[in-house]
């Protein structure tokens, strides 16, 4: 569909990739899914739908590099617990009893409360491939959807895993927004010789890695223990940062760590609200950009956030390394939008398509609504959405060039049943 | 009025002070300006309004025990600048600027953003008491104001802010929503004989204090130089802790400040998103706790946080000292929410009038919709408050009695003249 946005505030990407953004007063032209021109209409352009863009801020889409939206009606069921009671006390077990639908109506909960605060891309680390692509498909979101993967190199359960996931990969075929990765789950649950299977089938698959690293001390402990190295070293031995890779957390690493992330190019995206709740304490985020590591962000799942709020981690990141760091030029408002954004189009191997608001680019765009205390007076909107917003400004969001959401409302979700649905899941497993 | 809430999940207190809170399913009857019955109607009870609890959540109205309302247009104009470049280099030359209007606009500002994430109640400190207590008294708050006081013992200006002080009580009178107290400004600009005179002054009028204590590393460092102590041994020594007293921010405390808090009944607001965004770090919340200290929340003013809403300052008291503490238990979702409710109406000498649903108090009740993604599926209500929600769920607030907002809108005030108004003042001034 055509579509002109009018009359709008729209954040464009600076001169340099460190360079702040612009905020423009001008209108935006969408022909099909891309974006086709910015400030004067392309020739022969008529739109098919006109949005006021007066007193609305237009952002590019927020990308959320690292959640597990299928667990997300465990909200609130495991709080201020201890990350082993958390894990197998609650966590574990109600997974254990999860069915396919379950898996479904969880990921359609999460895909509707990350479109709500302006998130229109993903990466997912899954137990429930099919479904959280059913879930992405019908909601019109973008996603990257990763198969999580344990196994030891000998064990026949680790092997079959990787078959499941090829067999998934089918999933994704019939929908351009979906891109697939595998997931190593984590070096606590994934031995080397198994790493350096998913590697290298990673490499002849052409295919990107998203696996947790390096997120508690306990993990680099025992990593310490059983290989004589961090779990970056261990990481880089079997060979998994020579596919694009995500590295989930990255809380405990060394400056060595940092300088494996930097030569290799992967890219951290860092959780802050999961890493603090679970007592993992704080990645060195403001070391990790010196180095010029491509840093981005996640809210990690549901039962360790308890939110798929970006806008909520936008604040955090900034906040936190503030306060770690005395320093209140830590991570200024322009950083913390790129890490949310570009930053995470970039790690998801989708920087020439998304994350940015370019000619060219696909339209996944967030609109947020500027008439809002929280936005109010419009000093400066980069700074109002990485300190002042709370997320619910987001009014009207537009993703591969379709609206699925506007004043407020997922058009392409039914939001009672979802809360019927996932209610129901948590009377019968929780 | 008399008002029904009927069916609606609501908040009670536990058993004791630091029991967990009750979440039940019932109605509450409130009459005039008081909770009349919670469950059953007392007898002869005609509601005038009905209220449809259904998937609503019923929590006492939040308290925000530390902010500088009339300074909300400066939201945005000042981010990630060193602490002298910030006050001195931008806030300061806008205040300066600033008229009486001005401060009144700016005042309902601020007024609106709390009321629409469930503040029902604000501890202020202000140079323009006059227009502020306007603001309140038109909005429907409940507050408690302080004039900023700043002097030296010897000099004429000090003791004309005090003798003004006392005029501008006068504008309390015909409120009872309107608590007056003294503020002297800080360790950096009151001196120990001003601040005697201030301390002698609170006790012969029986009136409480609100002061900046301990903010920076530099107050601590300039403190010590100059008086041989903490700035709270200097407020302890010039006799300000024998009146009702809240401290805000206490970030650089010793354990012996702690024990001489503890040891006066001092009250501490915490403000973490103003402490971090400013570099000064974390203040030492779970140990202040630990020792019995009354400790609430604030979010200080727009110009270093930058929003007046408190359920984002929740998620991050809780959230950073589990990090910086390497503690998932450290401050629980029910702690939180004490801190943002009962210990701030205690804190504002207000623990008998508000803070918590109990019959006999004050009805200021924030009521939240549970049909937002953040709430679902409920699991657990306090915990959602805490850790999921980003207050934009709050769609009813009542406070004294009185509906001041209603499916979302503010019926008190005129939200596009509020925006329209502060918006001219930046263009003015910024």
């Amino acid at each position: 569909m055509n579509i002109h946005i009018k009359n709008a505030r729209v954040i464009l990407p600076g001169e340099t990739a460190e360079a702040a953004q612009k905020v423009e007063k001008t209108d935006l032209f969408i022909e099909g899914s891309r974006i086709a021109a910015i400030g004067k209409a392309p020739e022969g352009f008529a739109a098919e739908k006109l949005i006021d863009g007066t007193d609305k801020l237009v952002s590019p889409g927020l990308i959320n590099a690292h959640t597990h939206s299928y667990i997300e009606f465990m909200r609130n069921c495991a709080d201020d617990l201890s990350f082993m009671d958390w894990l197998f006390g609650r966590i574990d077990p109600i997974e254990q009893k999860m069915t396919d639908e379950d898996a479904y109506w969880g990921a359609c909960l999460a895909i509707l409360e990350m479109m709500k605060t302006g998130t229109t891309c993903f990466n997912d680390m899954q137990m429930n491939i099919l479904q959280t692509t059913r879930a992405v498909k019908e909601s019109g979101m973008r996603a990257v959807i990763c198969r999580g993967l344990v196994g030891s190199g000998n064990d026949e359960a680790g092997r079959s895993r990787l078959e499941q996931a090829y067999r998934e990969r089918d999933a994704f075929a019939d929908c351009d927004r979906l891109t697939f990765r595998l997931g190593p789950h984590a070096p606590y649950t994934c031995d080397e010789a198994f790493l350096r299977i998913v590697a290298e089938e990673a490499q002849r698959e052409h295919m990107g890695i998203h696996m947790h690293l390096s997120e508690s001390k306990t993990e680099i402990e025992n990593c310490q223990k059983e290989y004589g190295c961090t779990p970056i070293e261990l990481a880089e031995r079997c060979g998994l940062f020579a596919s694009p890779f995500i590295a989930a957390h990255c809380v405990q690493v060394t400056p060595s760590d940092m300088d494996i992330l930097a030569e290799h190019g992967v890219s951290v995206v860092t959780n802050p609200a999961s890493n603090m709740k679970l007592g993992n304490g704080f990645a060195p985020v403001p070391e990790m950009l010196k180095k010029g590591i491509n840093v981005c962000l996640g809210t990690d799942g549901a039962a360790s956030n308890n939110s798929l709020n970006l806008i909520h981690e936008m604040s955090l990141v900034s906040l936190i390394h503030k306060g770690t760091h005395a320093s209140p030029q830590c991570i200024s408002a322009e950083e913390t939008f790129r890490m949310a954004t570009i930053n995470g189009a970039r790690a998801l191997s989708l920087g020439q398509e998304t994350g940015s608001i370019e000619v060219g680019k696909k339209a996944d765009l967030a609109i947020f609504d500027l008439k809002r205390p929280s936005m109010q007076p419009v000093n400066n909107p980069v700074a109002a959405l990485s300190y002042s917003a709370n997320g619910s400004e987001a009014e009207c969001v537009i993703i591969d060039g379709v609206v699925t959401m506007e004043h407020g409302k997922v058009l392409t979700m039914d939001e009672e049943r979802i809360y019927y649905e996932n209610a129901g899941i948590m009377e019968r497993l929780g």
